[in-house]
């Protein structure tokens, strides 16, 4: 079975001790018991991780490619990150740089069912960024929010996403909301011959979450928003891939900024954003943006956006999202930084049009066009 | 109804500074919109996020204590998570400090169900220091775990815990372990007379989870290990509040390193491996011990504990469960530590015996017992 391949940054004095930290990394990760104690055989041979590479990468700091049996993942998608990083994310000065799933993992994990290109097709926009204005505030009535996401939709939005702290409040239950959401956009849709996709905040007790999103789907929710940092990435790869549901999702980066604003722990930007979203199954990754409330560099999100659409890398290329600092002004440039197949987030600043929010969206329509 | 209150570590370069971040933060975790688009009423009185107290901490360091409404975080756990710190968690130089649920937020969220006390029921050791080895490896078939746990068990442990990297591989399956290894361990307690403790570490797909939990209690599980960082917490909080099961569940801090490593993003140690696990519903809380593999200082430990087992705390007082770093030579200066309340982790050092394995346990446990 091909093994799959995780490369770590390694704070180390040398080489040797690079070395040494990288043979540790590949214990714990899998048998978690010394080096003595390992079992001869199986265990040995195929279990134990394997550092396959090591090399510097510059003062202090190495690279080390560790590669991993399927068998040590079994079969659920949690098991596997627990194999990529699960207790050696609580050591200092290592941090996972790339991920490589191989031929058996992403048979596991096919990744995005609909990508880029199922995305276009299911938005009717073949080609130029698109547009995804979030309804909100938190504290709004089902009816309040449905009537911002009529006029989103009715102003040509490509996509309707709810808020990612709407979830199941008494202000606006969640099967309340999403009927009236979804009956909001239809509207939208018969009246400008133009459907909206609208995507729910997902939400409900584990025990429910699956009855729940059947009835978002029954009523017309054309997707999900998943927050795998707070549900969970395990449950995000079975929404993405339940084959009943069978709705695109877009990942929401709420608590996970912790994983990546330390160069020396946890995850680099474009694995977490990028890899980690698309073997999850997500097909839209929304991540801050360079320029908003967030401190994410340009560099941070080229490298995100890189990793999302790379064809090289796990299964359909998904569309990156960045999320806030967003404007008419900044439309040419965020048009050239990002390319075309991006979907933009439109955020708060617009609620401030009120009636008008469509005025809004048809104006960032046309400064997007104009770069195209 | 009572607000719940979260304390924030905020650097700034003066307190106007520090006060317009945390004006933001209680934007950015509530409405996520602009302060002048806030719509007055119920929406700018209620949901906002309220500062409520700042000062200084230290040079750059300032302390902002935010109040939020339970109607923002709703009935579901991690929807209170997300309040407390989901976008926020991609800010720089902003930490969790201290979460004081409130009496409304404590009644959805009760904490704990067994608590210390009810784990010394359940394990029928009314004092002292308590001992979890762990048994693995990965890779092993579900017989030769349940023979490394029927010696552990027959030797005096008074929990039997899974590794948690071993979940619903095709070595090991779930239900074919748990069921072996329920047997071994009422084996070792009819010849003994004195019944372990045994926690399955939590595996399955999204949709079968709490089946198998059911089968898991059916056949003689007594209790859960859950990993919060992988599995989501809203998940870990399901199955501590379920009544159905009614289980104790034993928390492990896979995946989790990130939040705490560094000092100025994330959660101090005492709020994610102490508060958080108490409100998620964790009777007994693992962390990685001074001393093992990992970096945790001393402080950070006994932060941990504390936050653990302060009365003052939410719901019941839990169990610490220091892992790894924890040897007969080790005992004394670990037990004057951690006083008598404390689950000791005993990991893959102890596998070095073989058929030999009770003869470390009975070591550990006298030279627990000398101490106290």
């Amino acid at each position: 079975m091909t093994r799959f391949h995780v490369t770590y940054r390694i704070q180390a004095a040398d080489l040797t001790e690079a070395r040494q930290r990288a043979e540790g990394v590949a214990l714990e990760q899998t048998v978690e018991i010394p080096q003595d104690v390992v079992p001869e055989g199986y265990i040995r041979n195929e279990i134990l991780g394997r550092v396959e590479d090591i090399g510097a990468e510059g003062e202090g700091r190495f690279r080390a490619t560790i590669s991993y049996s399927p068998d040590s993942a079994g079969p659920e998608f949690t098991q596997f990150l627990n194999v990529v990083f699960g207790n050696s994310s609580i050591q200092r000065g290592l941090r996972v740089m790339a991920v490589d799933p191989g031929a058996e993992m992403l048979r596991r994990h096919p990744g995005a069912r609909f990508g880029i290109s199922g995305l276009r097709r299911l938005a009717g926009r073949a080609s130029g960024g698109m547009i995804a204005p979030v309804i909100k505030p938190q504290g709004s009535s089902a009816d309040a929010l449905a009537r911002v996401a009529y006029l989103c939709a009715r102003a040509g939005a490509d996509i309707v996403k709810e808020d990612h702290g709407i979830t199941d409040q008494p202000m606006a239950p969640f099967r309340e909301r999403v009927e009236k959401v979804a009956d909001a956009v239809a509207r939208a849709a018969e009246e400008t011959g133009h459907r909206a996709l609208y995507f729910p905040s997902v939400a409900g007790h584990p025990a429910e979450i699956f009855d729940n999103l059947r009835f978002a789907r029954d009523v017309g929710a054309d997707g999900f928003l998943v927050m795998p940092g707070l549900l969970g990435f395990g449950l995000m790869h079975a929404i993405a891939n339940d084959p009943e549901l069978n709705l695109p999702v877009m990942s929401h980066p709420s608590f996970l900024g912790p994983y990546v604003l330390s160069p020396d722990t946890g995850l680099d930007h474009g694995v977490m954003f990028g890899t980690l979203q698309r073997l999850a199954g997500s097909d839209i990754s929304v991540f801050p943006n360079v320029g908003g409330r967030f401190g994410f560099s340009e560099v941070e999100c080229r490298a995100i956006a890189d990793a999302c659409r790379d064809p090289a890398g796990p299964g359909l290329p998904i569309l990156p999202s960045p999320g806030g600092g967003m404007s008419v002004e900044r439309a040419a440039d965020m048009a050239r930084m990002y390319g075309p197949d991006v979907v933009y987030l439109l955020g708060g600043s617009l609620l401030r049009l009120g009636e008008d929010i469509g005025t809004g969206i048809a104006a960032m329509r046309s400064a997007i066009d104009a770069t195209s």
